[in-house]
């Protein structure tokens, strides 16, 4: 290819301090190094987790970045030694990696590869531990080893996952994070069996991911429970921005995905959990926070059946805060636990994930509520602040 | 038998008060009712369990009542109904029962019977909704459903396991409580896998447990950590108490019991759970508490390996009292549980358990470090409070 080798100029949003604006800048790209892969994205969605780092209160946000976790694109080169991607191969980045050789990734038991987390971390690449952006000369940092806000990106080897070129990347944009960290949070963590009694805190992308997962494992009760009674009511109003293409789906979404009945903690006076245990002879089988509120991981945690009820974080708290309960939670039986991309082992899995939306064995398309542009990126994350959309895509190159 | 559907009148410490004197007193004994089994108990054991409600800092601890539930006996006399035991069996009572009809023992999942909880959790029985003890027609409230400082107690069918009768019943009372729970912790909770590297925190009689459990599982490092250096060291001098039949026994026991490493957190600077994630690689994989003291909980969870590491709360904590941490411990991979009665069925495996120290493949003399009789309870009481002693028995008719 023409640019194989060179420095891509191209579009990227620029977070250049928190809490600011989002810029659209042109931002230089390096080309990958040793064990690196430059990849154009074609499309990316936005994620909660993107809009925490840009607040400010992640503490080990660093700023200026780009921004972007959840994308599809087509890799455009690699660089020295990289062997299971080449130009041209339809990809997923992976903001959690699989190098199959750390003792993570051997021990069998955990998708939380080590590998290039040291990097990842802070803001750059491994091999020489800088960033491949920069504007005019000025690096600008990394994001979770992915910053899919760029029109071109570069991530290491084992943070990109090959995918069928059937697949449209403006839908399968999605498996690079909330719905496989719902799906997996039931199937690979919780490990749901059919009849169970299910929980689900927070009813976005995320919990309507779990829900989906609880029905295809056999739930028999799936319980919702979200404090913006919107998510319940068919044909909701959405904000009028252009664009969107699924305007009554948000409405309709929660029974969709195998949502069975719904709670608003705002409609009791009892503690949630007391409620939930009311209604389910004793509590849930299984529960999954999908929000990232202490408060509610503690709820959902006392919702669950004494004696073997089980309950997931899958949320992300803000940092510093912390969970909390009576130990005689756990010692009469209840398990908590958490999960990070739902257990999924990136390479290895997302792939197969993308064939099963290809056999219509999962949903994708159903959690996009609105398609915008990189230009909008600002008015797409005051969409995903209301709390009136699923996920909105953006198409990088409009 | 002569006393057969009569009133026993016998010796029983009662405490009258919290965090007064036991006070040995003639009680009477009323007749077993309909699925109840009045047994004679020959040994008990003293546990930290009573000691905790006798101190009123149980606010589920009714006065006056004759506690104790470690024990082992002979079947005096049974109810109307009662088909499993009959008299002359000899038995343990079990202060967690098994009825085998009810959600719980039926789902498969756990050992936490509900049967008769709502009678032994307020001191009665299930039948009348009274106490069979009592001194010139005061009842006396009876304690996890077995009182065993008593040389004659009535306890729920369900809440009595028939044992070989070839078993010193001296040494086995020793199975109705502490040493099930540390190898059931183990073997039924947490499930140790061979190599693994184990924590235990507290090396009294349940911490041993773990230890011999975390053994015999294969584990690969058994690290034991108690700020109590006394319990590393051969030969310690024990208090000058009568009867103390294996002096020496408590300094060799932890070695004996499995565990490979010490570590007095007084010793270090660093918090303990750091400490001990430096010395093995990034945490352990399993680990456990038997304390009760809720910032250990939290130490025990946090020296668990990110990915999989799986803590166990043993101890029981004081009421009100709250375990704490960041939920991205759960997040990246740890597993908080708890485990009772070491998730053994009752009547269902404390009678294997008995077989198994038969057959030596369980330690059990070990644990006893001093024989006394009821008349010495408070004396064994300030022992055990010294932590100089692992189990005290006590002969109930000397």
């Amino acid at each position: 290819m023409a640019t194989q080798g060179q420095v891509i100029t191209c579009k990227a949003a620029v977070a250049w301090e928190p809490n600011k604006p989002l810029v659209i800048e042109d931002v230089q790209v390096a080309p990958p190094q040793a064990g690196e892969v430059r990849v154009k994205v074609l499309y990316t969605a936005l994620c909660h987790t993107d809009a925490y780092t840009w607040s400010g209160k992640d503490p080990e946000g660093l700023f200026p970045c780009v921004l972007g976790h959840e994308a599809a694109g087509i890799v455009e080169s690699v660089g020295e030694g990289v062997t299971e991607v080449q130009p041209g191969d339809h990809v997923i980045p992976c903001y959690q990696a699989e190098c199959r050789e750390c003792k993570f990734c051997k021990s069998g038991k955990t998708n939380l590869c080590g590998k290039v987390r040291s990097a990842t971390g802070v803001g750059v690449m491994m091999n020489d531990r800088k960033s491949r952006f920069s504007i005019n000369g000025k690096p600008i940092y990394h994001f979770m080893g992915t910053s899919t806000f760029s029109q071109y990106t570069v991530v290491h080897d084992v943070s990109v996952a090959k995918i069928d070129p059937a697949a449209p990347l403006e839908k399968v944009c999605l498996l690079g994070c909330g719905v496989p960290t719902g799906l997996g949070a039931v199937w690979n963590t919780a490990k749901v069996e059919p009849g169970s009694i299910v929980a689900v805190f927070g009813l976005g992308t995320v919990g309507l991911a779990v829900a989906e997962g609880a029905k295809a494992a056999g739930a028999s009760r799936i319980i919702g429970i979200d404090i913006d009674s919107k998510k319940f009511d068919r044909g909701t109003a959405l904000s009028n921005l252009s664009k969107i293409v699924n305007y009554e789906l948000l409405g309709i979404a929660t029974k969709n995905f195998g949502v069975t009945e719904f709670i608003n903690p705002k409609e009791h006076e009892q503690p949630i959990q007391q409620v939930i245990v009311d209604l389910t002879d004793g509590g849930v089988d299984y529960s999954f926070e999908c929000i990232g509120n202490v408060s509610v991981m503690r709820a959902a945690l006392e919702c669950c059946h004494k004696g073997w009820g089980t309950s997931v974080i899958v949320g992300v708290a803000a940092s510093g805060q912390e969970i909390s309960t009576r130990p005689f939670q756990l010692v009469t039986g209840r398990v908590w636990k958490g999960t990070a991309f739902g257990g999924f082992k990136s390479r290895s899995q997302v792939p197969s994930l993308v064939d099963k939306y290809l056999k219509k064995e999962i949903k994708v398309d159903e959690y996009i509520t609105h398609s915008m542009t990189l230009a909008d990126i600002n008015k797409a994350f005051d969409l995903m602040h209301d709390g009136d959309c699923l996920r909105v895509v953006l198409d990088m190159f409009v």
